[in-house]
């Protein structure tokens, strides 16, 4: 055990998309576990596009990133010391450790994994993303077979699993990608009825063209992860009762405006109400009781190689800005982790 | 019975806010009822705000308004003559008559008054109006003794339903309205806690200001008739997990836009994510297999005066166009009527 870590800060408040000197690589001394607490060296840390709205400094659902402060974020690693008797070390754990080398937290805030897993699926497929796609779906997805759905940023990790949940719910999935490798992912490794590439389309007409094609009965589920011209093109395409679960809106993140961003408010409202749209904002915080749920019903799944997942890798913490730029540009293929040497 | 009977039919399509011009009476000849038919004399016609949106050539939940058609509306008479079983001369019944001095319907498409009940109720507090208040809370409400409720017409025959029901299940319940004296009756006839004067501000923020003094725990049910700037002051103000029920959006009937209306679709999103918000289009007709279950709940309400309702009678078919008009600008008090001679 070395006498310091290494930790990224947030520098400053990003102007718009971020960039690499709103972040600034630390070494500190390395903590030394209190009575309760546990020292875990960090394996994989978890790159997630919420991280983008935290450090702007606005009243969300949690708190803004502080500045001078370890990035926030999920990671997994090995006990190297304990002093909670419910952790050995060598246990593999997943924590809110941050953008850092290693973390040092109460037992009770950690979660032993399973250790026939790769330990990163608790960071994407068993993680944080697989939960708020399966839990958006149980709690408010009423999907019926028969039945058509469209999800955007489909091979990431809340898309992925939102699509195959849906195709073996037993509905017609389309997904919506950047750029033709990602659209070929989303059918041949995730098993989408048909994918969409976002890139080829220039606004929200030319989009909901595409989409009454690939979805010829409409469209019953949407699943919110962009926002843009994608929700431009799918509201039109959305049938009588449709549900629209927002969980995201990607495209709208760094403040950018657009076509639809600036479609007024009323024309929304009139649709909602034209079609009965139900339209439900998602977080997965507020089903967390049922984390055992998903845990017991998709891990086998997983297992048993019938839930596909793809990790996109990155290598050491340094390398964690560029990562996450990166991927808030659609870069990554995959869950978009940070493996640390 | 004479030979002839009145009727209004839609003469053009109304350019923005409708006038005289684009309604034109007409005599025609008495129908004579087939089998199974029943010719009615129709005593009380209903005006209601979605008729506006009838006159527009635009597909919405129902087809538009046929141009040299009777206008489309519902009403309650007195049977004059019957060729079906199940109804005699005399009998008091509800039918979608349109603006007409008598109606033929095949019996299936009428419904038999208790007569221990004015019949024009069935127009208003036990008609379409009230159901939808019912069914809308029944539905989506999720109402819960102690939370908040805010309503904008609360003097109309939907939001002063909706204002009492909620009041019955223990909610603090604010109600907007035009002008003090529709304010007064909102508290003093129908029991609401506070009634804002939507007049007295002149936009969304100044509107979001004495909501948050009337509602000091937030808004967790808003049930939308207006839109406009009463919506654009209510939306800051939604408790975590709050309800929009969208019924309804009277301000924007006629096309208007403004500050609210313009608001960027983007900017809802965000709220309706970071509060995890429910919006729900309502239409009562997706409901109507409860109807019984309304009529036995809020009946009894309504005879031993627990449910108070009011009605603002026009006199004379040919007022009927001059009384919606009214209307569409918040001059009635209370459920909108017309008497016909």
């Amino acid at each position: 055990m070395t006498d310091m870590m290494q930790r990224i800060v947030l520098a400053r408040r990003p102007q718009g998309f971020p960039v690499e000197k709103d972040f600034r690589m630390e070494d500190i001394p390395m903590p030394t576990p209190e009575a309760g607490e546990v020292l875990v060296r960090v394996t994989y840390i978890s790159l997630d596009p919420y991280m983008r709205g935290r450090m702007d400094y606005v009243k969300s659902y949690t708190a803004p990133q502080e500045l001078d402060q370890t990035m926030g974020a999920g990671g997994v690693g090995e006990v190297l010391a304990s002093r909670d008797p419910a952790f050995s070390e060598g246990d593999l754990v997943f924590g809110m450790f941050g953008w850092a080398s290693h973390g040092c937290l109460p037992g009770k805030a950690l979660r032993k994994l399973d250790p026939d897993l790769p330990p990163s699926t608790a960071l994407g497929v068993l993680g944080m993303p697989g939960f708020t796609a399966w839990s958006g779906l149980a709690a408010y997805g009423d999907m019926k077979p028969g039945e058509t759905l469209v999800v955007a940023a489909a091979t990431g990790p809340v898309g992925s699993m939102v699509g195959q949940l849906a195709k073996q719910a037993g509905l017609h999935v389309v997904g919506v990608a950047g750029g033709p490798e990602k659209c070929a992912m989303a059918t041949d490794t995730f098993g989408f009825d048909a994918c969409i590439d976002h890139r080829a389309h220039s606004g929200a007409l030319d989009m909901m063209e595409t989409l009454h094609k690939e979805c010829p009965k409409g469209v019953d589920v949407y699943f919110e992860n962009v926002g843009g011209h994608v929700l431009g093109g799918v509201l039109p395409v959305m049938n009588l009762h449709g549900r629209i679960i927002i969980c995201g809106m990607i495209a709208w993140y760094s403040g950018e405006s657009d076509e639809t961003g600036d479609m007024p408010l009323q024309k929304l409202w009139r649709v909602a109400l034209v079609k009965r749209l139900t339209i439900q904002g998602l977080l997965q915080t507020d089903h967390v009781s049922r984390f055992g749920e998903f845990l017991a019903e998709v891990g086998p799944k997983v297992k048993a190689g019938e839930i596909a997942y793809l990790e996109d890798v990155a290598e050491g913490l340094e390398n964690a800005p560029g990562a996450f730029f990166s991927m808030l540009k659609g870069g990554n293929k995959g869950k978009q982790v940070v493996k640390i040497a």
